[in-house]
């Protein structure tokens, strides 16, 4: 007697499992070797975690892919799609001739990317999708909770043991421990073997003690569909986190079996008949044992019809659908409205923090925290308790000191659904790089809030003074950098960031700004507008955003009264620039002033004043004068400029 | 009877030994004080652990601080750097009026910044000393092998417990253990306290299991210097290396006392009146008690003169000293000459490969390896082993799927005299930012080579095709990014990396390029060169650099055919770039073309056709035609540019 999901069956046909198996290693061979490009080792020995987990786990609508309670599988080892679109071919979810389209131009991708059936994140670059799976989880939990557990769904990650070495999915697992999220089954494909080596020549870990030491529910397992099957049946009822060790033969079958060379290995036509001799298949190429299918595909099916059924009942039998609507439909977006704030010459990132606040108490899909700096980056939300193991209605997440797992996080709270915010110091962007490119890449409604973003942090020094961050940031494709002045532009971003659902980054100063009476809420959809106006024919403009566009206010008001007209405009969101610049710049001499690396405004003009080396420790103010930044030495700098 | 050192002594006064804890944290305190600005939380956790380590244990050469076997101290929670002044003042390295001069310009920095005494790595962001302590030791043991155990000594690292939840330090210490460094020792200052909260709220971890787990050598210990001298002489003795877990209390005695609070704390004058009474300090500020500095002093230059004598008897012994005067010297520059490369249509990074074997096998202080991609990147050292626990004679370093450790362990390697270099795919430069960053800081020379640079990696997919990776490098103040186009400019840029000593990228092509007439190795200093000359005087300028540059060759010829005449640069250095480019440009329309975001040439010329958004997966060719990187379509576009 077997328990699969709730229903309790006689037997299990293993033996047409194995055939199964070996079919769709079959078939995503054939894939690679027609795209003549991939990863074999990975088909051979990740097959069986890939069949056992969707034949007897995953519950799926098949006809409503986006069904919410669908469980969730990523594929962190992404190399190893081609078994997923194996699966998808099991399931009538894709043909033939789109399996045949493997690598190239417009066909099925290499790597798994959001938008193919049942990819569930975009991977290829590794731990990522270990760190987002941890969102995914927390995301489940917070959905959980609000919907008065009628949302409800497992999290599935598969890795290689070598991807582990990763410090992003120690990071990211290591919170899941804490967090006790038991509904996060982890699948360790678990070859001992990496692209370069034995796996033991640059990892001696116990495993095993790795993961208790993370408060994981550990669980060894062998390739076979039985062996899978029963441990993901004990990770299910297991109250904490669980990990499968899966021990496979990286592979298998190849003249490479077990080895690091079968990593990216294409079978010859040789190897290819070998190993298709070994797994009983003598069939032409693409071709699926009947059976097998029917099979895989009815199982799944009938599991999956019980938990839709429940699910329907209780939706139906709801009184007040309108949260679990909301996440139905995706409305993901926010209209922010009634911002009335009394401006105390508080800061900007105080500013912020206060504006995230009104979101929150009016947005339940809003949910976030920061890699240890809340109260600095001020994204603590006031009115709501911490997602910890024992409430999971919290919608403040204290990620610890780990930047790059929040970010990878908060993608999977995005793709959950929710509005996920994270934050720390804009230097600190660097180490979360990989994750925010993530956002960016599936264009996920992911905030980053990154405060204390240049030299004017002052005495911390060089390590705490970004410099080359913020355009840095502003070149990943999709990412919208926002750099508000003051309150009135925080405003506008505010209501940009919510109006949409993009990947943004909020970028604010440590210290105070004055308000201004010229800045706008209602031209950042425009990314640039003109602050100070001038009424002669012989003028320059001034160009700068964030805490700089203060010093240029003052700039400009010494330049004219030394003779030099000029307009000043802002940048609060250089992305949201379009072809009006040319017409507001009015091929007149444009100067930008930033602190951070002068590459950030090439793009408008050659005449940047900006910073081109590191920080220092001292206090703002000296740093100020060290770099330039008074309104005496700008002034000399731009009659310097002009003489050119 | 205790052992300290290779001495035993009797007893040690412990009673004036807290006095000197105290009179540490006294110190300490005024410097934050004074300076109104620093973190007053780790100064009282930290300070017994900084004492006992300098007293008893650290062996330093008071009168050359470049002595070859002084230990080595990585402050990696480097917020407490008040504390290393302090031991400096008790050292007579830094004098009273330094002390006052903190986190004031020019006076002494925040965090620790290499240049001022004992400072073995400029700290500050998180993680980062961790990771760079295991390159240390790393360094030191390879040191050790090739001078037949003259070179010698210890690292030890002080780090919070907060910190390692930074997933580089599990990179890195994995791979410590792994290659069981047991000259290392992590000293972690267990407070149980981080900036934002409780350390529990984000970390249930089991800390000892999880040391245990990588095979370290776990001592727990308490904050008194009896239990710190105690745990470090064990740890001293063991085969594995050691962390030894200080149980401490976050701002002792203050008003903030074991909270969060106490992290960022400069306390009032009340409250260090409070704590000073409780430290039993009553002088007036700047004031240390002088029987603790002369005992400090007397121990430790008593203790080290035998190390140094011990050293010196062994140096003039020696009938070869190359190697050893190389290292104490800092000899880390080499003259590349006699390349002789018989070219065979190799890629660039095949022959990469060739040219770093041929320096490694005449200069023994190259070291380094890949991130798991050394068979991609050409970056194996053919004639050597693999440096591992029964080899330390090994200059191939397994990093392991770790990029961000392998960066600032080769930060390490750099700090330990060698010329040490690591590998990956040119996207993943994005894991390893911050410690890319810390390179640059330190203007160490470090070599990361950095290889499948554009879309043109082809099936892999947009999360293997770097976009914004190059120009985002290229923001990095003081590092150099090398793009060589062929085998001459390759050898170039081998030469101007070798010649220096400097940080530097060598971004190379998966794809084979031919090699041309054209090129040329002895212009790389130059940063630009002419490679395509034009005789007539109305013409336009081609720009470009690495693979591209094949590209702009051949639309080169096809402009002059349909009239339009050019010259080609190469650029395969930006930063090397002086004045020299307006003259050579000589105010004619220039038009770039790179595989790049576009920013990467607009601090040249306006005109850039690149890429702006993210890649896809498909062949290399079908990309090519897909971003209109076909001679035919590349024509078209510019034909459109000249409109303009």
């Amino acid at each position: 007697m077997f328990s699969i999901g709730s229903k309790e069956i006689e037997t299990i046909d293993y033996e047409l499992d194995l055939k199964g198996v070996n079919n769709l290693r079959g078939l995503a061979l054939d894939m690679i070797v027609e795209a003549n490009s991939g990863h074999g080792g990975i088909i051979m020995s990740s097959a069986p975690i890939i069949y056992t987990l969707f034949k007897y786990h995953m519950n799926i609508d098949l006809n409503n892919l986006n069904f919410i309670n669908r469980d969730k599988f990523i594929f962190s080892a992404g190399h190893g799609v081609p078994l997923l679109y194996g699966v998808d071919y099991f399931l009538n979810l894709l043909e033939l001739n789109d399996l045949k389209s493997l690598r190239k131009i417009d066909g099925l991708p290499g790597h798994p990317e959001i938008g193919t059936p049942l990819v569930d994140f975009t991977s290829g670059a590794l731990g990522q999708g270990v760190g987002t799976s941890v969102g995914y989880a927390i995301g489940e939990r917070y959905l959980n909770k609000k919907s008065n557990n009628l949302i409800n769904y497992y999290t599935y990650v598969l890795c290689g043991d070598g991807e582990l070495e990763e410090g992003i999915t120690y990071e990211a697992l290591s919170l899941a421990g804490t967090l006790n999220l038991n509904k996060l089954i982890v699948l360790v494909d678990l070859n001992e073997v990496t692209l370069d080596n034995d796996l033991n020549v640059t990892s001696k870990e116990d495993i095993i003690k790795r993961f208790e030491s993370i408060n994981f529910n550990v669980i060894e397992a062998n390739d076979s569909v039985k062996s899978i099957n029963e441990s993901i049946n004990d990770a299910k009822k297991s109250d904490k986190p669980s990990v499968i060790l899966v021990k496979t033969k990286i592979g298998l079958y190849s003249k490479y079996e077990g080895t690091n060379k079968a990593h990216g290995m294409v079978p010859d036509q040789e190897d290819l008949l070998k190993i298709k001799e070994k797994l009983g298949l003598f069939e032409s190429s693409f071709t699926v044992n009947n059976e097998v299918i029917e099979n895989f595909k009815n199982t799944l099916v009938e599991r999956s019809n019980e938990i839709i059924k429940e699910f329907n009942e209780k939706y139906n039998s709801l009184e007040d659908k309108t949260f679990i609507d909301k996440i139905i439909n995706k409305e993901n977006t926010y209209s922010l409205k009634n911002i009335d704030i009394e401006y105390n010459n508080e800061s900007l990132r105080d500013l912020s923090g206060i504006i995230l606040n009104k979101i929150a108490n009016d947005f339940d899909l809003l949910i976030g925290g920061s890699a240890d700096l809340s109260s600095s980056c001020k994204t603590k939300l006031d009115n709501y308790s911490t997602f910890l193991e024992n409430d999971y209605s919290g919608r403040n997440i204290y990620f610890g000191i780990r930047e790059h797992a929040s970010a990878a996080i908060i993608n999977g709270l995005a793709l959950s659904g929710l509005r996920p915010f994270t934050s720390t110091f804009l230097v600190f962007s660097d180490y979360m790089r990989t994750s925010i490119r993530e956002s960016a890449i599936m264009n996920l409604p992911c905030l980053y809030i990154f405060t204390h973003d240049s030299i004017t942090v002052g005495e911390d020094g060089p390590l705490h003074q970004p410099i080359e961050q913020l355009p840095s940031l502003e070149l990943i494709p999709n990412l919208k950098i926002y750099r508000p002045y003051d309150l009135n532009e925080l405003i506008g971003c505010y209501i940009d960031i919510f109006n949409n659902n993009k990947p943004a980054c909020l970028i604010l100063p440590r210290n105070n700004n004055k308000i201004s009476a010229n800045t706008k809420s209602n031209e950042i959809e425009k990314g640039i507008y003109e602050v100070i106006e001038n009424e002669t024919d012989d003028y320059i403009n001034l160009i700068s955003n964030g805490e700089e566009l203060g010093i240029v206010l003052e700039l400009s008001k010494n330049l004219k009264e030394i003779g030099i007209d000029n307009k000043v405009f802002s940048i609060p969101v250089k992305k949201n620039i379009e072809d009006n610049i040319d017409l507001l710049l009015n091929n007149k001499k444009t100067i930008a002033i930033t602190f951070a690396h002068p590459s950030y405004f090439y793009d408008i003009t050659k005449n940047v004043i900006g910073i081109d080396s590191f920080g220092k420790s001292a206090s703002k103010e000296e740093l100020l004068d060290y770099y330039s930044f008074t309104s005496e030495k700008l002034t000399n700098q731009i009659l310097e400029l002009l003489k050119k």
